[in-house]
């Protein structure tokens, strides 16, 4: 079932061998060995990216490898994790030849280093479809420092990290949108949306800080719509206050009208916390002492449903940004 | 991103949420949680199947996915470990709809109760090319009594469960080869081929006295390649020795010669493995318990590669089984 030049075996050997850690053996079993520290409990998770339809064919295949690793990745960081293994499967057509998976793998290389990963095993099948390609992390948590959606409270405030819509922004730009727009504020904007910086150093340290955590992928509204179904409660978000890169604020001064369409967009991967506003000064400064913003924009209430106001205290009308309730 | 008449948070909650326990929390997180008992270490491995490739788009859905979830739960027996959960991929075209689906998932639930095992997390994703089902089973095992493939020694007796060559004749059966074949063979051959027996009884009790083992998925011959490539041995198998079904004993009778094209053939997740001779007392003993048959078919020797004997003690030329040296 080979995909390429080489044959299945001698690329396993070749490329994912050289990434796995002692409980991978070198992809030698038929399955891996994952001891569990003392006080801690595993934190899996697991995503899959399709050509076509994730990334596009032509995107160069390290930063293909590291978005399929970080959007994982950075699952476990919302639950307040920290990333350890993962296993990987790659469903490629024939044309995704050798040299399309050295470089993913040196992608993989350099990110499993920068999360302090190692492979644990994987499975690699042809298709004569568009290449499908699957990722399962794993990573560890103390025992009940684990973070999870459903414990947001009427009162929290929501908190964002980083800055929210560059990804929606940099797949506009690759697809040919603004051109007008400068070269530097661009190639922000596509790297944002290629390569996620998923936020591993906050993550775990708002452990008994937030109440309740998700990573923004779908969206900034429907992720928080997801926290609040969970945690059986509602939430307003002021426009006004959601983080926005200089190249994103460039994008909007020209368009104010684009802001709630940010707020929908997805794959922003940022984290999407809500925390009592007694905690406000320890987030100040554990945002300090990381050099990562983070920015309170809303508040959680009673009821259901997420509400987005405008600078003028109105509810902005969502019916055109892709966000719909749950 | 619906693959079907439901959205995709529908399908997943009215499908998937139900095979959740309690690590899995009804999919409602960012990841799951999984605790490892004390005195044990996790087992986790992966594997895909590609519609077209490794199962007919038009199979019954229902084993399809006891298919995904054994191939799996096999490779967990073959290290001597008991299955205990899943993650599951699904990138379907967008034909594969509710029904399908539903179907998928009474396969899925009726496995996991048979392995007593649950759904941790997934991903569900559409694709414009055939469906890719991946899967992630974590089992748990002794610390210690994980049986790898590198420990076979010289003069140790291979020994394979249950039947060989099966499910390699029931794809036959099923591209039509063999009419003459009686039916009640004909449905047992196909159903080894689309529903698959890991030997979850097995496989844990031979720690301690398997000193190697492996899933036969590539082949018979393949798979204690890799068994004598590991352990830096060589081994020799009696074609005659190797244990058929009664209906593969009729195709055989029939055409001698494709006895060593039984030994190529992969599918039948048996479990393959080297014992010393003194263990062979037990391994029968073992065998009688669980009503499975276990066979003793070959040596491992000094040297490298495995080597088939005919009936007349020379060698079986394997230029035509598909089976290589690796």
């Amino acid at each position: 079932m080979a995909t390429s030049e080489l044959g299945e075996f001698e690329r396993i050997r070749r490329f994912f061998a050289p990434l796995t850690g002692p409980g991978g053996m070198r992809l030698l079993d038929d399955a891996a060995l994952v001891d569990c520290p003392a006080g801690r409990r595993l934190v899996v998770t697991t995503d899959a990216i399709v050509a076509g339809v994730h990334f596009l064919p032509g995107d160069p295949p390290d930063r293909v490898a590291q978005k399929l690793l970080r959007v994982n990745v950075s699952d476990l960081a919302a639950m307040g994790a920290r990333p350890r293994h993962y296993l990987l499967t790659t469903a490629l057509p024939s044309e995704f030849g050798t040299d399309w998976l050295a470089a993913f793998a040196r992608g993989l290389e350099a990110d499993q280093r920068h999360f302090g990963m190692d492979l644990l095993g994987g499975d690699s099948v042809a298709t004569p479809g568009p290449a499908v390609l699957s990722l399962t992390a794993i990573g560890d948590v103390a025992v009940g420092a684990e973070i999870r959606r459903g414990g947001a409270c009427p009162g929290d405030r929501v908190w964002v990290s980083g800055t929210i819509g560059d990804a929606w922004l940099g797949l506009a730009v690759l697809r040919g949108a603004y051109p007008e727009l400068a070269p530097a504020h661009r190639a922000s904007l596509i790297a944002r949306y290629q390569v996620p910086d998923p936020r591993t150093g906050l993550g775990p340290r708002l452990a008994g800080v937030a109440h309740a955590m998700i990573d923004v992928s779908d969206g900034l509204l429907a992720d928080l719509g997801h926290v609040c179904e969970v945690s059986r409660v509602g939430a307003v978000v002021h426009a006004d206050a959601v983080p926005l890169s200089p190249a994103a604020r460039a994008i909007v001064e020209a368009d104010p009208s684009l802001l709630p369409r940010l707020c929908a967009g997805g794959d922003d991967y940022e984290l999407l916390f809500a925390a009592p506003p007694t905690a406000s000064e320890t987030i100040r400064a554990l945002s300090a002492s990381l050099g990562l913003p983070t920015t309170a924009i809303g508040t959680i209430e009673a009821g259901a449903g997420v509400r987005l106001l405008g600078r003028d205290g109105r509810p902005v009308a969502l019916g055109d940004t892709g966000y719909r309730h749950f």
